[in-house]
């Protein structure tokens, strides 16, 4: 009973913030426009999982600011992922929350990051927003049965899904930043990191939730996080250091640890901690640092594994360790959930 | 509740068809040859999700006009995994649906196609047969919770095993039919599809489920789905010519489609929607051709991946998407099942 | 029903077999250091499944007889997971039982094994073995809904995770051990298998368990076994010559027999057999046997899939195998579970 309760709430944490106002009773009813552009923008702000509109505004411009096109794919991806959760009549509530947005923005903004952009990835690209959808909701279902989140599941697999079948689809072209398949093999430490190698990656590895390589754009979301929550800016900004800081203690490559790679899923990580489940003690700070610390590990390995196909790790290291990290909380005493209490 | 009551209704609608006249008040009684030879068929028939013992017959005379050996293969995998079940005491009116067959027969075809028959080889079918029927009860067991059927997931998952295990097993040799292990690269668009490859990819598409590069088998399997149910003719004849179509589109290997590569998976994932779960609608014929267009797609991506293995993607595509669809279903409200009304 | 009472059976067989004059009313309280250290070699005695101190010290001496810096690293690693639940407020039963010891140990002696020792390498080890102690409860948690145990996943995964990661971290040498990466090609039968290579099989078998190659430590935790079982130290030496004999049986290199590296999996899926869940009769002897068998096939095919990423299979044959056979039990009727009498 007491764990049922403990995971009742986290996925009533997670899961509805924003149902003020709603009416949900009817969920086939049409929905206007202004709803469904919030919805968009909600969907948006839940790529660093914040249920926020202005938030995700500030998000479309910092990735504007850095690339059109990318822009307007992560408006067409938010877009047909949650049409097509208001379509098939999907949950009103999770609709407005935004959370059948954010998978539908981040595979968007992927395929047109790995494939030359034409009529046919663009339509490739609204299938595999649409594909999000229908597996956010498989997922809920398989995971309510534990209380925790999809996250950004469904953006990892559809994303890996569509962009290896392109490896079999002639006209579908890569854009060439695709990391190259080989072998994995071992590593030497390369470059010096220095201050600016730090500074560099600690505003990149915000950036780089949305694929975007550039420090102001990493400033421009820094300010859209702090709209939404203080505590949700200061988790990302130590989220990505720490990243920044294991990769460096470990000898990691210079390059990427200033181009933010091994800071996005730390930033993750460290968001989803800093959002109050646990009575803040010395446990449950030490258990969001070691998931932090883990993550960026967890990073380096994914990125190893994926290299014989040819495919980077998005945020497979975020979902992985999260999973595990909430999972296994309810069996830690000394980490006593807030709303428990 | 409501979800419970949904799921329920998948696993009964799965799980029982045939249980008519059965006394199941004792599982562990002999059975009498002629109910056991009709367990076989019917688990023939299940390859194809068909719970028909002359469907069953009908698919074992299409495997052997193409090709005596695998028609034998089909023979020893069902024998050898029904009899475990039997031999193990499972639940009866399973047995009897042949819901114990199809994962056997399929692993014997897949090994016999792959490695060079042999005594060594027949004894390595009957204990990998054996295992489907152990996997199968597994999953059976994992998935009940949420009401969603095995499928063909014991064959896959055996069937890898078993094949990849050849490497490092001297006396299994590898008739050369198997993927060359490679990295995966850009594919370009090879070879002309006229009207001749989609004629030929839309039969051969429906044989390839049993492993069959052979027009006239597909025909002989399409007349032994007509006799068990026209539905799941249709939906075999549309979802073969779908996944030739988007192959097609998207540039796929002439070779590829006329083959039936990308088709025998879309023919599965048709055939699942083609039973009458939801009422028939608009959102309801959306959502089955969304499954059967991204199938295709996970076809390309799954071959891709299972190429630094030199491993076939077998029906791996058909599972993955119709466990995601099974398990979202339900809270999409467009989607109304029939049997919940 | 039924199932949920043998479910119920499973776990608390596999659970608690320690708790006898154990104060668990308050798990926070401090614990003296004469349990902790009996929890730390019990932690070490259930590397093999086996609830005891004086077996787990056996096991010890036996690693510091092959390697001392190997018999160290077991220690931390125990050490380390050990403390991590404690501190974290972990149920004092599970710790005194040493479930929260064995993964820790064998992270900690995999990543001495492959990667060449240093300060950070064993600061490595122990961020590793604390990651076990997370990924055990998170498990635990997630197979509690069908009563299966964890076994070695939280080891098999940190530790593909944490020396996958060594391929992105320049201050991590790999000590050579590690297998190529390459692609999977076809065997041949090399070397001629004697009755030498069997008996030395048969004990370097168990002995790589632990990853040791040799003949005497295998001995000796042949006697650790035994003092805590007769019947897990006869499983133990059955599944060794059982994983030698279809290693021969199937042509495998006989390097690979001779040092073991067919047996320790074999013996492990064998002590999980031998615990007496089910009553002793055809039926359940044949399912331990097939379940043994299996085992042996699973080893070279995980060992194959891992090959392009220069990885080990380590236990994951173990663990894939018991989790299916487990899960499939209640399914069969002639499996009948000693405790549900």
């Amino acid at each position: 009973m007491k764990f049922v309760n403990i995971y009742a709430t986290f996925s009533a944490l997670f899961a509805r913030m924003s149902s003020t106002g709603l009416d949900t009773s009817n969920e086939l009813a049409p929905q206007s426009p202004l709803s469904f552009l919030d919805s968009v923008l909600r969907g948006i702000g839940q790529v660093m999982l914040q249920n926020n509109s202005y938030t995700g505004f500030i998000f479309l411009v910092g990735v504007f600011y850095n690339s059109v096109i990318l822009g307007i794919a992560v408006l067409i991806g938010t877009l047909a992922s949650t049409a097509t959760a208001i379509l098939l009549g999907t949950d009103r509530a999770d609709v407005r929350a935004g959370l059948f947005g954010f998978n539908g923005a981040l595979v968007a903004i992927a395929l047109l990051y790995f494939l030359e952009p034409g009529i046919l990835v663009f339509g490739y690209v609204v299938l595999a927003a649409a594909c999000t959808t229908i597996m956010m909701a498989a997922l809920m279902t398989f995971l309510e049965k534990w209380g925790i989140p999809a996250l950004t599941a469904p953006f990892v697999f559809t994303t890996l899904m569509f962009v290896l079948a392109s490896a079999r689809f002639g006209r579908l072209h890569s854009t060439g930043i695709l990391p190259t398949a080989g072998l994995p093999k071992a590593a030497t430490v390369e470059g010096i990191v220095t201050a600016s190698t730090l500074t560099e990656g600690l505003f990149t590895g915000v950036a780089q939730v949305f694929f975007q390589g550039s420090a102001i754009t990493g400033i421009i979301f820094v300010v859209g996080l702090l709209i939404s929550s203080r505590a949700a800016c200061g988790a990302a900004l130590l989220g990505s250091l720490m990243g920044a800081l294991v990769a460096w203690a470990m000898g990691a490559d210079e390059a990427a640890i200033s181009s933010g790679a091994f800071g996005f899923n730390c930033v993750l990580t460290a968001i989803v901690f800093s959002r109050g489940f646990f009575v803040l003690n010395v446990a449950s700070v030490a258990y969001g640092l070691l998931a932090v610390v883990s993550t960026a590990v967890v990073f380096a390995a994914m990125s190893a594994v994926l290299e014989p196909f040819g495919m980077p790790a998005l945020t497979s290291p975020f979902v992985l360790i999260v999973w595990l990290f909430l999972l296994a909380s309810p069996r830690f005493l000394r980490l006593r959930m807030v709303a428990a209490q």
